[in-house]
């Protein structure tokens, strides 16, 4: 009987590959128990994706910059259809991505990709009209702002957001791991990082953004201003008998229309952010702060010793 | 007569397509008024520029490392050749994005890029001189550094501060967008953000650097120090009638030679760090400060306590 | 004679060019006094390396997707041998890029760099076995996962760690620059920059990220949480006779076991945070912290009043 | 009403949408009336698969270099998975493009794509088999070839007849479209034209091969040998009552063992070249030929006369 | 004063460059007398303006296979918009590389391009219509040909008489040199060299191809079906008074409707073949044959003998 | 002990994979028995390398268009500085590949290769003085050329000619492999094949070209023009004692200067063609022609009835 070529020394690869192949005990590696497509989401696809659906929400700033008025929509349309059948595909990898766990949802995969990008599609418009005044507010927010093109073109707000806004349009649909897939991808290359939950009205506008966190259950009304390195994030979280945090409450500030806050400022909680407030930079807070209320990190600190207020 | 395609159900296509083509009015579609070519400028193309721009700049750590005293005078004169070559044709594109609402300076763009260029190669010597000083900075000034061309290699802070250099140049060229696009670049791969238009002097060293923001209007020294988290930004801005903030206006910190910031700092509004001051981390600060003088976020926070300083 | 090209003017090009020949001094330019290859270690490459024992360390994840039980050992054997050969490549390029200014090292460097690989691979399922209880931390720490494979698949603390495990195990190894150059990858995809130095513990989650630091000699245990924006940095640096930092000496946190840490907040200097202690966000600390303490921006801020500690 | 942009005129390019849109009729626009999937056989797909069933047939050649004993299995069992299934996707689509006029024969199109890969696995032992006497053979027929490696790695017959070989694997399991895709591939690059329903024994050598045609129903013995510009054609159809020509008749020459001929002879008709015989040069030969029989263009044109044999 | 560095010996470097740079002498270096942009043609641009095109004359075929009614419109007026655009960048710089040497037709040459791309645009259907005839007139005339389909998307003869009909519509549009480039890039890849001035009627059929030559003046009717190696070329040319060949004149020949003409044949000069002839196999051939002729290799060569014919 | 994955059936696969690593036998898989290093030569590389130096001797056309009189030494320079790195490499492996049998040459191939790269170097204005005798010829050799750039820009002749210059030139030195590689390239992309053994003087103009073969040990003067499907080959070759034919033997044509060969003719043997021959279209030869002697089909066959002469 001829030697196995394996049981032959080849430095340490043998044997570190029977110790990987022995070790991968389910939790690092993939098992896939439904039927459904094996092929996993891609992120390379998701990037043509959304590089297709900027070019539709800002014709002319990208994609194809010649756009006369009779190409226009043969360029529209067709970047929207690629987009379309594209997107469908990611969003039913990330269905069967999901239902590994129950596989009793998978043979509807394909449909409900499909009805799901088919909503997805009517709400652009919306989602346009949104960006729109998002751009305008960048350029009226930003003294160094000298046109709302130079916003489009080169703002990473504008890129974080547009991506925010397309990610949580997905995530109402219920798709499963492509809205943050999405969001990731805007937070890798502006450092903002919006959870696609989290709820966003109108001209929002975000100002160097390195830093920036929004939670999932934030709810943010228009005309809101927020600056670099400002977090909108969680309290210590309720656990459950196991001592594991519970899934899914709300738990992330609410901030109402025209709030401005500055950079550097964390603000955990479900608490309440009035209309029209200005939270100054650095400040910490855990807190209400009413309509027009005015919140500096002297005044924040001042109550935090009355309080002896914790984390 | 036939029946017109489009009129046939395909989905929401048809429909989504027309409500985007009618709702781009102006602000998210691309209208351009004068007679220059339309392509816009290329961040691909900016990248290669700056690629080659670098390796001109650091001869042997990028673009070719097999340099011979006598070929390294061929590869310095045909990169730069390449990159002014493509750099004239950014410029333009730049120039005519401008131009768009101000088309009677566009016949002057092919002429202006050119000679824009021109000046802008003469300065390259000095750029290099000043990026020298940097390196030595970095290498001073981090324990962990084993050598200065580990700072070049691998230094996030030099890669900025490369890009803000060039773009800086370009700015006091009066080139539009280009610089703001450059300085983008690295802040989407450092999370570095300095606004081209800055003034930043020789030995200038940002360690870690994730969330530094340099404003518009900085006027920073030599032998500058400045750590992750730093803001040099504007305070409230003053407001015209229509309640915009007025555009163009000095309002960025002034920083004098040999002063260290660090890490979380944020420093609003036209005031002075003097000389050699040392301010600490997560400080708060809307003043100047004495030359020498040494700012902790205590000392920071007790004068707000008297101050009741707002934002 | 024939006049010589070079002489004939064409803008400044050829001027521009002789001046940075001349200027070219030994700081920019790379000297190279050792008999070793020039090629310089290739990011690129590490890239690719990086992606290679991704798949292997999450197969199924990352790489191919379609892993049967015959054919995951395969895919696991060729990923694993071609990710050695391109490591032991990249290794003996730092080493070469390191060895510059001690050329007596430079015969050995491709049989140190074959015996450095050989080690490190034996070390990866311990690296396979920390990362596991990294995602499981992560899946337990964040309430808006789902389960642990979206953690695996688009959690940038994950990404980061990774990066880090991998590097650190090269930089036990004292391979140079390299371990660097991957955690710096990581750095600007996540802005969570982990010195290949720190010595980490199992089970640790960082949650968003952005602005995280984590110095050279950190010594984290195990099930530490930390958030954005946290910082494990030096103190002011002990200089030397001529004002430079002294280098490689002990000078970042100590972290116990169970430790979390709040966004925003800098810790400084050879302090240690004691086993499950909680550090609210936003805190400026630079002292120890007993086991179980609670530090808030509030009470770490009394008693810098108390203190009058400077940075 | 708004008008429709359709209607505004921009050059002829509406114009000729519409033309075009209408004149499509059924011949150059694709309809697909089964249910299968649409996506066409992709060539690009088709070049990575041969590109890795060569690294397996002529493991060290093609693919990765460096093989030792151990990682040797690793890499020929990842690299065939990796073929299989890419292989198994471009089956199916063949098999989806004929299904086009017979429905009924497409739900089966998965399974059938899957039961012919895995018959198809099993005769690459025997392919390899086959191409190794076809590089001895190589080696042994040229004067000019220094060793096999040679004609492995750069003779353009033995990368012909490598498609050719997988090619006819996959015609003899009735794959569609796919294995007249493959040696199009190689006829591209070569100018080698066989088609995979020829059968071919061992030891086949082509020399520089530029022009040579093998038809659909040659059959050719073992030790045979061609030269450029060889034609094994059919000669006039038989035409059916429609005056097309009659498909799927035996209608090529059979060319039995180790035969030579030499280059730009014409060989037409279902005439048997009998074992060893040689045929000369630019001879036109439309009849039969004795075991070891030796033709010269003078001796075919010769006869020609006698016979005043028409084409 | 610094030595310079050219003048040190680094290998032939210096003096190989020196020795080239001094025998660059007009007719191997490029010299451009006229004002027009310097931009070569490029072949890569064109490649991509060939399959745009193709993907309109086939649509399903080649580009976006899901083409449903209403997006079919879409994407061909997208994928028209782009080619024409590029298109006209291409014929521009051919323009200008022609006008070389007349440096007056210049500054025309943009204009010139937009309109001769206008003119070119609207030949397009009637292109399709004679390509739709091709496709035919393969299925009919190859037995191996299983459905019009197969010959569309895997003949080469259909791929070069595809880019021959593009090419030859601008070709009568008097565009330099970019007809002959996509005529040769289909050449390249099928060995079939169809120059762009020849005039060819519908219904058109090549089979095999590599080797056919069709020559500039060459007149070819309706219905003509030729094989592999087939030459329609020039006999000896005309000289002038100083030896060259007399450029320009009607050299090539005439063959009218429903010839036939078997592989390896040879037709030189500008003779006849007439209606439904039928010319066997490499056959030498520079005389008119009747309509409904049929001439072998045995009655050329008769002829031949007879007519002791010189080349 | 757990069962090895290996032995649970996964269709054919594992099966597979054995029977190929048992059947590699060392014909069809590479054994490399020397110490030096496995890489392959590189296809790819040698693309790259072809394209440099195709820029360099052809500036203006290929490579950079736009060189000044000033950036043309920088542009020849670098090119050639980095095409000569690169060649060095792909030298060195051909050396490796082919030390393969005779380890002892081994230590040698980094020196060796270095040393021919040199000496190659010195040859480049030599092969651009031939290549520029070729433009010429092909410009008066062609009435369908319009210009000599035409015919450097998109002639395949000027494209096989200048692969051949530059192999021939290694080929010289003796350099294994990659010279044939090198016009393997071109007879893939223009059907033309010219063994870099062959020796041709200048002026060579080859006309469409496909199908033409240069032999090995052929002898082409200056001033020679042939047709497509031309080939200078060997007759029967003499066999060795086993019945293999002996290698390296003077075997193919001598062409004289000025000779003419049209189409499809085929000259086998050590024959000699005297100075301006001129040899017709489709003729068999196997001797000597005198000088100025006009050779026709007709007049060839003619003398084969006579001789009765074999192949």
């Amino acid at each position: 009987m001829a030697p196995d070529p394996l049981s032959i020394a080849d430095g340490p690869l043998v044997k570190v590959v029977d110790e990987l192949v022995a070790s991968h005990d389910g939790l690092t590696r993939r098992h896939v128990d439904c039927s459904c497509q094996l092929a996993l989401p891609s992120r390379d696809a998701l990037v043509e994706i959304i590089r297709d659906l900027r070019s539709v929400l800002f014709p002319g700033y990208y994609g194809n910059p010649d756009l006369s008025d009779a190409s226009l929509r043969y360029h529209l349309g067709s970047t929207l259809d690629r987009a379309q059948r594209q997107l469908q595909e990611q969003v039913k990898r990330g269905m069967c991505f999901a239902c590994k766990r129950d596989p009793r949802a998978c043979p509807q995969c394909e449909q409900d990709a499909s009805a799901v990008v088919r909503v997805f599609l009517e709400t652009l418009p919306k989602v346009r009209h949104l960006l729109a005044s998002d751009v305008q507010a960048a350029y009226e927010g930003d003294p160094a702002a000298s046109s709302p093109d130079e916003a489009i073109f080169s703002y990473p707000g504008i890129e974080a957001i547009t991506n925010y806004r397309i990610a949580n349009a997905l995530h109402k649909l219920e798709v499963p791991l492509i809205p943050r897939i999405i969001t990731e991808m805007a937070h890798s290359t502006t450092g903002i990082d919006i959870h696609p939950g989290a709820s966003i009205g109108g001209r929002f506008f975000i100002d160097h953004g390195t830093g920036v966190v929004v939670g999932e259950t934030c709810i943010i009304g228009a005309g809101v201003r927020i600056y670099q390195g400002v977090t909108l994030g969680a309290k210590s979280f309720p656990l459950d008998e196991q001592g594991n945090p519970i899934k899914g409450m709300p738990r992330h500030p609410i901030v109402e229309d025209d709030v401005i806050i500055y950079s550097g400022t964390t603000i955990l909680g479900r608490v309440t952010i009035g209309r029209a407030a200005v939270i100054g930079g650095n400040v910490w807070l855990t807190r209400d702060v009413p309509a027009g209320g005015r919140i500096t990190q002297a005044s924040a600190q001042e109550e935090c010793f009355e309080q002896g207020a914790g984390i």
